[in-house]
């Protein structure tokens, strides 16, 4: 089991050539969302097809993933219709950590939503983030990617 | 996508010679179970590894199946913790249709429930159980294996 502890910011200034960092597009989907924070999400990114369980709410959540064949991926995937996004992460590289800048597609085109994954409770608390991010979004609920894709 | 079309029966006499049918150990669990029948499920069937989503309610209910590695399995089962129960499952071929019955274990040490998987909802509606079944509990929450894993 995996422990998800994580914060969400606004963007006060994208990174100058974004395109520059790694990045991929990303099209998610759920079998299960549940305002508990109960969920179960299908993600494609790139050649790369996963299932992951989330469970709880707030910064630290129990999450476990497996990855998907297309096969797999294919047969489940169209029983998330109607709960979808698409959205093109890219990884920019903080000291030891990473931010991943979410900008999304489609029917929020242009939501830019930054978030950090951190080992420890301990290590999240005392991030300072740069000063080209913006607010602390953590568990806002207009920046869940369960509701962006209802 | 699958149409799960079935229904459900108590059992008024085991056949005889229950034991030399087809038979399977069945383990399942529950990542997702709601009232309203959305459930994820996953099931051990001897060596076979399953993730089952089913949505809906009633005789008719839309079903996507992959099987799973054991890997996969491994990491997802222990979110289904609380949720799990343990059957043995014999099918019993009653013309062209199979009777599955299924005898709990464990918490439900026992308790015996049988199932018939029809193509079409027509096919269930005509279908004249054999006089070894008893009242028909389609539907019955007593005998909801979402419940009985709970």
């Amino acid at each position: 089991m995996h422990r998800e502890i994580e914060r969400k910011f606004l963007v006060r200034k994208l990174p100058a050539d974004l395109t520059s960092y790694p990045h991929n597009e990303i099209s998610q989907g759920y079998l299960v969302s549940r305002d508990d924070g109960l969920q179960v999400r299908l993600r494609q990114a790139g050649q790369t097809y996963s299932l992951t369980f989330k469970r709880g709410k707030g910064k630290v959540r129990e999450e476990r993933e497996v990855e998907l064949s297309p096969g797999q991926f294919d047969t489940l995937w169209p029983a998330t219709e109607g709960k979808r996004l698409v959205k093109t992460r890219y990884e920019i590289p903080h000291g030891h950590l990473v931010v991943e800048i979410d900008v999304y597609h489609e029917k929020h085109e242009g939501l830019v939503v930054a978030e950090v994954e951190f080992d420890d409770e301990e290590g999240a608390k005392n991030f300072h983030p740069p000063d080209w991010l913006g607010d602390d979004v953590s568990g806002d609920p207009r920046y869940s990617n369960q509701l962006l894709a209802s």
